[in-house]
């Protein structure tokens, strides 16, 4: 079955289109933190945060299905859902960022932001990590290309080192701030040399695509006064720690201690149904309105703002964020239990964790990572791995995720260390 | 209560926001051909093609409501639907278009589809016409802009004179395939010079947003010669034209006889869901996959797959390309019927319209359009207009327009026109 799914999609889909795991998982059903594959065998998610309030959860399919069968337009009338929701999420934010462009993804949001600094400056030149990732349209992939561009790299792009755990920028965790800073400093000079000047650095404010290394609150304040000393624009990626994910904070950026002069929000916002947005002061967006004409067909149409809305419901009634909290805290403490020789570096931020591993001679143990992850596969529990040397398991669970879950994510870890074939040196 | 509507939105969404109507309308429910707005007052929708089989069709909300209750995730896992509808949907096309990517939006393909003739070519230089749009994103809304671009004009894009029905390109209609065709290698030939070399041409192959001028299927064959000439690909873009909506054939390029590499879909294709996608040959799709890595969360996900096959089974079992044919052939008869003296052409393909306006000086009557526009409004049917100066009345219901519904739209054109407050010319 599966082998025939896979010739299919090679078939229909192309080649190098990416799949997870070895042997590719076949889901046929979802709810809560629950996946069922197309043979009845359930596993536990501790992956996926675009079902954030859990799979399925019957009140967004609710408002999806009730909306749908009333009415779903475009923007160019009006409607009163697609205010109420700007009006309800912009409540959450501080810093005057009360005025939205809702899009369908978060690679349509971020490609705004990145013009909405260049209206706001007249420059195009922009700056991200070595080690990210914010969208997948010519614009925004510039930003993480890993391959030579087709023409050449981009004139307009620096990237500066990603943060990091274990090898911190600059050499020591208490100097990586600054280390930073200097080379948000050097780039922004770069590129004003190069006559392309400077507009913005867009940044993820948990690092979630560098590895979710550990920092404090406080560590952007370096880099955040270069980007305003040379009149550039903070853009804050708010797809991954957005919407309580963090558990603390609503926002990444309020857990760091930036005022973002854009944020951006994509996956999560409606459990699914394609919706995301882009989130500015009142100055920003007017300078980008008045520079781009901007229309998006199903950006805010109705249906999207009712399933959108109904995620906000969820998350309250349900006290979604305080279990991001709870949950998250009791699952880092086993997490950081775990006893094995290949584990580095246990980390998280509410319902987000990384386990870092290396081999004794600190090289990462990019193939173990691997091995861990098909384990947990065949054990029923699906989670990934991120960060520069792929040596970090990833988890990052919808938001029900409950202390119970975690304990049987904790048990099946623990199980699949014991059976990884060996732990000497391999470089993998 | 519009009033207040209207204070909302530019404190929620900023300026410059596109509405419709000197007095928009507040749409609140739509059933088939029909929008209600806030009063209760019915529209007859000569507009939308985004719910191409009709608002809220029973059969999409029900595909809809039922898939998001039971799975929603993306394409690293496998799943039967996005497959299934791969297939069913490249049997419609000839020219060994049988692989798909799945997006959320036609701009999200049109970015793609850019990159294919990138990665085939090795080149970055595009063609599109000087009056088109294809996309928002910061790459596809480069062949469009209408506003100096920050940083600077690109260096690889050229933009060739749009046919046009009133003043052909090279100054006949006879002539006017061979002009384009010839302005195309210019264009062509201007790339090379400057380095960037040549890619390809982006076109919709019935000049939707140019106006659809009256064109005869052939009319593309010289330009398809000089593309192919130079090395270059065509890319098609279907999103208005494709599904039916050109009644006698259910793509445009099948209809004016072009074989494209890249053809891409949106709008139309999940009934209002955001689900839009790029189909290639499996050439193509190698070169793009070898090229660039590209991953969309939302895209494909088993919800946007079971809208966008409800959307193919109700075209069918309700025969709506074949209603297009035959209730678009009466309207286009009624069109041309009409009798004033600022008519200067009614065009149609199918369910799609054009009715150009010029002054007895043949200046382009773009007030009077304007004026026509709100007039229907007033009287309860939406169309709105289209081509270089805004002069040309544009019609595009949703597919089960009936011509018991093209009567009621006609009758309100008659009584619009006499209600026009006079004929002279104004340059408007």
């Amino acid at each position: 079955m599966t082998e025939t799914l896979m010739a299919r999609r090679a078939r229909l889909m192309g080649p190098n289109v990416p799949t997870f795991y070895d042997d590719p998982v076949h889901i046929v059903r979802g709810e809560g933190v629950w996946l069922w594959d197309a043979e009845g065998r359930r596993y536990l998610d501790c992956y996926n945060n675009v079902p954030h309030v859990g799979h399925c959860h019957p009140r967004v399919v609710e408002a999806i299905a009730t909306q749908s069968a009333r009415l779903n337009t475009h923007t160019r009338y009006l409607h009163g859902l697609v205010l109420d929701y700007i009006e309800r999420l912009t409540a959450t934010l501080s810093h005057d960022l009360s005025q939205m462009i809702l899009t369908c993804t978060g690679s349509e949001a971020n490609d705004i932001a990145l013009r909405m600094a260049q209206a706001v400056t007249g420059k195009t030149g922009v700056i991200a990590t070595d080690n990210t990732y914010h969208g997948n349209t010519t614009a925004t992939a510039q930003l993480s290309t890993r391959r030579p561009p087709i023409g050449g790299y981009p004139a307009h792009v620096r990237r500066v080192p990603a943060p990091d755990s274990l090898h911190p920028v600059g050499g020591s965790r208490e100097g990586q701030a600054d280390a930073f800073a200097a080379h948000v400093a050097g780039a922004i000079a770069d590129l004003q040399a190069a006559g392309v000047g400077f507009s913005a650095l867009m940044i993820c404010p948990i690092f979630a695509n560098e590895g979710l290394p550990t920092l404090a609150p406080g560590f952007l304040d370096p880099a955040a006064k270069v980007v305003r000393d040379a009149g550039g624009l903070l853009l804050c990626d708010e797809v991954q720690p957005g919407f309580g994910r963090c558990g603390s904070h609503f926002w990444g950026h309020d857990w760091i201690g930036i005022a973002p002069d854009v944020v951006t929000v994509g996956k999560s916002m409606g459990n699914g149904y394609p919706v995301a947005g882009v989130i500015a002061r009142p100055d920003v967006m007017a300078a980008f309105r008045g520079a781009f004409g901007y229309f998006n067909t199903f950006g805010g149409n109705p249906v999207s703002c009712a399933a959108a809305m109904a995620v906000l419901d969820v998350l309250e009634d349900e006290a979604l964020q305080a279990n991001a909290k709870a949950s998250g805290a009791h699952a880092l403490d086993r997490l950081r239990a775990l006893d094995h020789p290949l584990i580095a570096e246990a980390r998280g931020r509410g319902l987000f964790f990384g386990l870092e591993l290396i081999h004794g001679d600190g090289s990462p143990a990019t193939l173990r990572a691997a091995q861990l992850v098909e384990t947990m596969r065949s054990r029923g529990v699906l989670l990934n791995r991120i960060g520069r040397h792929m040596n970090t398991v990833k988890m990052r669970p919808p938001m029900p995720f409950s202390r119970a879950h975690a304990d049987l994510a904790l048990d099946g870890l623990t199980a699949a260390f014991s059976e990884l074939p060996d732990t000497r040196p391999d470089n993998g």
